[in-house]
This record gives structure tokens, sequence and C-alpha cells, in this order.
């Protein structure tokens, strides 16, 4: 069978579910890409165009957005972020998984913009459990830690527009439930299954 | 959160891909239970009401026809054999899978009675191989592994009825793919989100 089609993963979840470092580990195993976001802030010293970020300029931006080429994008102090249509669907047709990290916002117009995509939602474990880990990070204010609670409990209402849900109980296991996940949308039938019975039947015809 | 509903898998693919062996391994697994077929057959020596078999009457047979109490049910010369509705469905309540080893005929009835069903379709990675492991088995005639491997054909036709597909190319690796279908259809979303919002949003109340 010639390769299959990559797929869109979306990993979204409240701030210290540990998003960023399952994402990396999912990053770790062959086939799977992040994608590359444009924006309009200024590149940061050791930042690359095209490792770290697109780098563009506010109009090229624009031009992308009535262009209609984001998969989302969101506007954070003035600039722009955003995940190119072109740049993920070329690395699906090639066989690649493109894995986002992004919010729930950004989710939604995933969802939107494709609807094949996979939406992962990570969960904390209880509330509590989510506070002791920003609480442990000893970066934040008590009063920045209940903005980041309240937010969380206002990002899990749109768990129902999401595929999967992982509770980060322990890293171990949340990366391994998603690898489970990907394992199990590769082996989804696809919706065009004609190519898969005539490889049966010309070997059939053939011997 | 209180434990969820068990899902119920059909694993079928044609004769020689190794359904047995892999549903063996399956059900060794904690919370993955088979079904006890009904059936009009004798008993056979050894074989226990209730354990291989329900061993029912003609009669008994048909009035369950009747009341809809199959997912599936067949004529295999002579005699019925069927999968009792609510004996699976006493199982799901409990929180365990059900896994029906059952032909592509019966997953489409299964398909037809419990939409949310799982469908899992066995694949031999070739026409070729699956002729290799027919005729290893040194039990067949020629003419029988012909008529096997026309059978496999047409029942490779009805997989865009199936949810995944799973080639059999060596065990291992099959039963792994498997199991990793059955994490992920445990992390889905379920229809109903509320418990889980509602879970986090009292315990921000709580706090």
């Amino acid at each position: 069978m010639s390769h299959s089609r990559g797929r869109l993963y979306v990993i979204s979840g409240p701030s210290g579910t540990g998003k960023g470092t399952i994402c990396k580990e999912i990053l770790k195993d062959i086939g799977n890409e992040f994608s590359v976001s444009m924006t309009t802030r200024e590149p940061r010293e050791g930042e690359l165009h095209g490792r770290e970020y697109f780098f563009v300029s506010h109009e090229e931006f624009t031009e992308n957005i009535s262009k209609n080429n984001f998969l989302e994008y969101a506007t954070v102090f003035d600039n722009y972020y955003g995940t190119p249509k072109d740049i993920v669907l070329k690395k699906l047709d090639k066989g690649r998984n493109v894995i986002l990290d992004i919010d729930v916002q950004g989710g939604l117009q995933v969802r939107e913009a494709m609807p094949e995509a996979v939406l992962i939602f990570l969960l904390p474990p209880s509330l509590a459990e989510l506070r002791r880990r920003l609480e442990n990070r000893g970066t934040e204010t008590p009063e920045k830690i209940e903005k980041r609670l309240s937010k969380a409990v206002d990002e899990i209402k749109f768990i129902g527009e999401y595929d999967y849900m992982v509770i980060n109980n322990d890293l171990e296991t949340a990366v391994d439930n998603v690898r489970s996940i990907m394992k199990a949308e590769a082996s989804r039938i696809p919706e065009k299954v004609l190519p898969i019975i005539r490889q049966y039947e010309q070997e059939q015809k053939g011997e």
C-alpha cells in the first residue's frame, strides 16, 4: 500500500496540565512534526526565521488572513500568531503527523478549518492538583494562580468539541495514552476503501 | 469520576488471519470479557450450559429472535447461533468491554443493532501470506483453500462498514494495535460532557 496521509493533532489543555512536556515527548516519535507558526512580532536574539517562527510584516500576515491561509490565528499583545495552512497540508501529504500545541480557542478554529483534525484535550487530575503544580512553579503570584484556575474551568467547558481526553495523572501514562490515540487513528478505516479492496482483488486475479 | 460504561468490540476477519489468537490475548486484559453465545445445537461432551454456550431449544431461540434479543445471529447446518443482547448490555453497564469474535455478516448485524459498537477488521498482509498460513495448517484440501481465499476477498469488500483495520503481519504488533484502539476508545470524549465539567466547577466552588 502507498503511504497514507498524515493526521493533524491538536493538543490543548489548561496551563499547568503538562501540555508542552507531552508534546515534546510525542515529537520524538518518527513521523511526528510540529508546525512553525507565523508571527508579526520581532525575532528575539537567537531566533531563526523558519525555525522558531516565520517572522513576517503586518501586511503579509493580514494578506494570509484574507487568503484564508490560517488554520487558526490569534492576537497577543498587538502581535499576530497563526498556523499557516499550506505548510501543514504539505507535511500531511508527505505522510507526516502534525502536532499543534494550541489553546482551546485555536483548537475550535482548527475544527472549523479542518474537521478531520484530531483534537485531544489534556485534563489535570483535579483543580487542587493543578493548583499545586502552578504553585510549585514558584513563578506565579497567588492572584495569577486564581486567574489560571478559573481560566482552566472556562476552557474545560469546551471539552465537548474535542475528540479525546487524556488525564495527566502521571506523565508516562499520559504520553502512552496520546500515543495510543495516534496509533488508533492511523488504524482508522479511510473514507475511500476501494484501493484496499482492489489490492486484494488484484492479487487474487494475478495469482 | 464514576466508572464509565464498557464498549462492545467486534473483531472480524477472514479465516486464517489470526482472529482467534488475537482475541485470546485481548481477553487476558483486565476489564475485557467475551460473550457466551446462545445455540440450538446439542452440547458436546464436556461443554457446560452458560460456559461454552447457552444451550436452548429451537422454540426458545426463535422466541428470542422475535423479542429482538440478538445483537446478531446466524444459522449453521440447521442450528442457530446468536449473541444475546441482554447479557452483553449487563456487562457493558458494569464497565466491562465485551469482545465478539464473529464474521463480517455478524459484524454488520451488530452495527445495525448497536451503532456505537467498535468494529475492528483484521487483514492478512497479503493473499499469498494467507494462503501460506492456510497451507501450513495442513488440514485443508487445495480446493478448500481456494474457497477460503475467495471468501476472504468477498469479506474484505465490507471493510468500509468497519471502524478500524489491523493488518496481522506479526502477532505482537497486531495485538498491540488492537490494545491501542481500545485505549483510544476509552479516552473518547463522551456524548454527555456535563458531568466532566461539573466535576471541575464543583471543585472550584468547594475550594
